[in-house]
């Protein structure tokens, strides 16, 4: 028989891993809950007609299509099957697909209930996303995104509560982060500067290169271009970078490069943003920040992992992302519906924390106690034992078999139980159990009836 | 443009729903974790070859297949193609496909990973899964399953234990429910009585319709197909069923139609499980009970909620159900691997707690309390303030736009928030908030630094 394996980009999470993982999303989760979050399930399959044309050419190709159940093949064009044309039979053979992402289902689900919906409405979600990427190191074709979004309120109140909410889980976690945002209408007072829109997208797509091919890179880049107005601008941009915030917007309205019309109208949420996060060091108007920035129409956010001694080099990019959208629903006919969100990588952050060693230590609870029937006869008593455990909160296993006891001990110290209550037929007569610490090697003798008591209160 | 919708037999889980499903599945899954039971967590996407050809032919209709991406048709055999082959042509086109349960994931892991794994090995596991069933009220296409197994250990324990589980999570959902218990050992006492293995499964397909037809019906069909012994073997069950479990077994063991050789196998499971639940009346020997028998090897239980006068016709059918499988690993080759495991049917537990009116109130949580700036100059006073009720552990969302007073209360009350802190100019000055209470319409006014600790302690 042949081994059984797993799809190509996907993976299983064990106890150890799964443990780790609720920690990040219960932090996170717990997080949204305290902002007045509430949360939302869609499900996997999606009809492909809201999925596709959503994410552009790319994201079509990379979305997961579901065969019709049945005799799919029954109505399909004659003509297209002999072609073996593959892109044009899909369309007749797979209705539907896999969620690629929780922004699009979010945007459907507002559309579909918005009668029922308060707004400004305040969810989180937590699911899988599937993506037909090719899989490489950190990049998974079914994994999972941790979503918060505010639907239906233009109130740049929502950026900032949006920012404290990545601060506080960041700090929880004691990971040190580096918050980068940047302004879409920042780029928008370039445009007049650069001579349209295409110079403007082109300019945008270069300087998202910053991270990789650096300051020298990009320049290169635009003067290959013929892009003279943009070197100047990359030449300001490389000079604002190394002030402090404040001083940023004071060049910028002063600045020639800019479009001082344009800039006004976002000056009031940059302003306040600016102001309210005045003290934080972290949070750093980066003005090379262009990712997403085609796609959203105001603040964009960039969560990296902080440079320390510790951790000098560490190329893992960015652990969350998000931004403001107006026109979330227009996709699906629904108007003037602005969206605020933040998005964090779970599997990023959770490498993150693996390679910094920051999870806490016994992060995989297994059961605090197990009960050791070492004889056949005691197997009820012992079964007894662990419930009367567990009626006092204290999560207790039985070992299901009278085994031997090194046998019983190994499974139990493998497992990470802190504490072995054996039981044998003198144990049973007396009503008195050997327990034994497995940490310390330490055994007492306690009596059936003050079990929980003495194992609560068992270093005091 | 095209209203968006759901594939038929998916859903979407809303604030409230996603809430009063959370509250299942937390108290579930805290009993498992008290138990000593880990959680892992499997891919949606399964390679069809794990999938095919472990839950029957029909099973393998309902297995949801996902396109193979790419020119899928380019390698794809001619002839087929030409005959609009679908099921031939299928494995061409589809190498992976959506889970369908959690046991067959479970055996995979299990075989995967089996260096790794300490036995017994209790896991937890609570995710979707997907068949292309025909939906209808009650049965959808995209359903979880919330599962509990012990795989590696033969031990009777883990029967009595994860029967305690039913008992426990039923109790804390204060729901009254009967488990009904049956042994694939008692079935086996049947087969020479019957004439052999063929009409022994018969017999087992026949009973297992009481529910729908009941003790005649079942008689009917008996004669019809001329299994007389059978009829016989039917009247003592009803017999026995009337009894309580002492009873049934002290009358199995002298009747003249069971086989004492093969009922003695499993006598000392049968008399230690009804031993161990001897005192609860809900756990009941249900001899009628065949249900998965064919797949099972020794117990199987199934969990009805109880009939009551509040509640005199439930035809809900089961919330529950699982058993003993020998050989859980063997169709991956690898063999003597046993497994129990329950598994509770989330949507059908949830439609009888909404029935019986079981939710607890106030299962939405929103946040406790909004702060709401009745001036724009007010906004980030507010977002301080929301922030100072965070760091002490209150739930607190920011109006996020200084919009009039009258819609920022109809959004607190239309969201079940308790307090509302209303932030004007005044309010600043004095660093005095006005504090309403929504319920009860009470306003207070609360100093600043005293907020949490007058909110918390508001009725005292």
């Amino acid at each position: 028989m042949e081994k059984p394996s797993l799809p190509s980009g996907t993976r299983d999470f064990g106890p150890g891993m799964m443990a780790k993982r609720r920690y990040i999303i219960d932090t996170i989760v717990n997080i949204f809950r305290l902002y007045g979050f509430s949360q939302i399930e869609t499900p996997a399959l999606e009809n492909l007609k809201t999925l596709q044309g959503k994410y552009g050419d790319e994201g079509d190709q990379l979305l997961f299509k579901v065969l019709n159940n049945g005799d799919f093949l029954s109505k399909v064009n004659e003509t297209l099957l002999a072609e073996k044309n593959s892109k044009a039979l899909t369309p007749q053979i797979a209705d539907r697909g896999l969620r690629y992402d929780l922004t699009v289902p979010l945007a459907r689900f507002v559309v579909m209930n918005r009668n029922d919906i308060n707004f400004p409405f305040k969810r989180f979600q937590v699911q899988p996303v599937w993506r037909a990427d090719r899989p490489q190191k950190g990049r998974y074709r079914e994994f999972w995104q941790c979503d918060a979004d505010v639907v239906g309120s233009k109130g740049i109140v929502n950026e900032i509560e949006l920012i404290q909410i990545y601060l506080d889980v960041f700090a929880q976690l004691n990971l040190p982060v580096v918050l980068k945002i940047n302004h879409r209408k920042f780029f928008d007072s370039l445009e007049k500067t650069l001579g349209g829109k295409t110079q403007l997208n082109r300019f945008m797509q270069l300087i998202d290169k910053n991270d990789k091919i650096g300051f020298e890179g990009v320049a290169e880049e635009l003067k290959k271009e013929g892009l003279e107005s943009g070197l100047n601008i990359w030449h300001l941009i490389d000079d604002l970078n190394k002030k402090d915030n404040t001083a940023k917007l004071n060049t910028l309205q002063t600045s020639e490069l800019i479009d001082h019309e344009t800039l006004t109208k976002g000056m009031a949420d940059i302003q306040f943003v600016l102001d309210s996060h005045a003290q934080n060091k972290n949070v750093v108007w980066d003005l090379t920040l262009a990712r997403g920035l085609s796609y959203y129409t105001g603040w964009v956010f960039e969560v990296v992992p902080q440079k320390s001694e510790q951790f000098p080099d560490f190329s893992i990019g960015s652990i969350g992302g998000g931004g403001r959208y107006d026109n979330l629903t227009e996709i699906f006919g629904l108007k003037d519906v602005s969206g605020v969100g933040i998005s964090f990588g779970l599997d990023r952050i959770y490498d993150t924390l693996e390679q910094l060693q920051l999870f806490p230590e016994n992060i995989v609870q297994n059961a605090q106690v197990i009960v050791c029937p070492v004889e056949e006869s005691q197997l009820l008593t012992s079964v007894n034992l662990a419930q009367q455990l567990r009626k006092q909160g204290i999560s207790a296993t039985t070992y299901p078999e009278a085994s031997k006891l090194k046998k019983q001990l190994d499974y139990a110290n493998s497992m990470n139980i802190e504490f072995a209550v054996l039981i044998g037929s003198r144990e049973t007569e007396t009503q008195t159990a050997t327990v034994k610490n497995l940490a310390s090697g330490e055994q007492r003798e306690i009596k059936f009836d003050q079990l929980a008591h003495k194992i609560n209160s068992w270093n005091q």
